[in-house]
């Protein structure tokens, strides 16, 4: 069994929806959710809501690619966990000796600078699961 | 805007999944992530698995009702999301304001003897949202 202080806690939860930010809007506007950060990226922007404790992440669909596709398949809705780890290269190596497969063969640089990878939504039941080394800003 | 104060984090984020809970035994082995909790009610058992900053909930099916028809309709996945706040009846009178239906009509007893109600997904855009209040076991 993994070391279990390895994942240090829930780093975000990630809904997905289409062009507009409707639903990161209703988030601000009915909770008072502050939006740290948004990021555009190739197909979508990625907005973080800050909750206290971890964030929220809107992906909103800004042209071709997974953001769209899943929304396309699934209509707009929950898109992801990601849990915060001490060393993603370390995480992923146990997690592979454990049967885990990764969409990223390597760590890779996210949102916010982090080092993130993704791990196949197959390999947790259909859950897309994805792993983030915090990286500071400075 | 509602005081942002009232959301006071991320309580849990939930999956839901069929008979033998699988998904989450595959969290536990695969992450070691702690079980706290697992309680028995009418249609599925509520696992709670510690994440440190917030708990990961898996729903398993275990006869009829809202967790089988979410399965059945969507199969396994990721299930809702639920918000801690402070007084969950000020902050359901507040959302109403805003245009948030709760299909709970009042806070009920939940997992965990906390109150908790969750809002109509069509109020967020296709997440069902729950909030909680905590109550001490005490």
């Amino acid at each position: 069994m993994l070391n279990p202080t390895r994942v240090k806690g829930l780093h975000h939860v990630a809904f997905a929806e289409g062009q507009g930010a409707e639903l990161a809007e209703t988030f601000q506007r009915t909770l008072g959710l502050p939006v740290t950060s948004v990021e555009r990226v190739p197909g979508f922007n990625e907005r973080m809501l800050d909750l206290g404790n971890c964030s929220l992440q809107g992906l909103e669909v800004t042209g071709e690619g997974v953001v769209k596709r899943s929304v396309d398949r699934r209509g707009p809705g929950l898109h992801h966990i990601a849990f915060e780890v001490d060393d993603i290269a370390a995480t992923m190596s146990e997690l592979r000796d454990h049967g885990i497969d990764f969409i990223d063969p390597e760590p890779r640089t996210g949102g916010g600078g982090h080092l993130i990878a993704f791990a196949y939504p197959k390999s947790f039941g259909g859950v897309l699961v994805e792993f983030v080394e915090v990286r500071s800003e400075f």
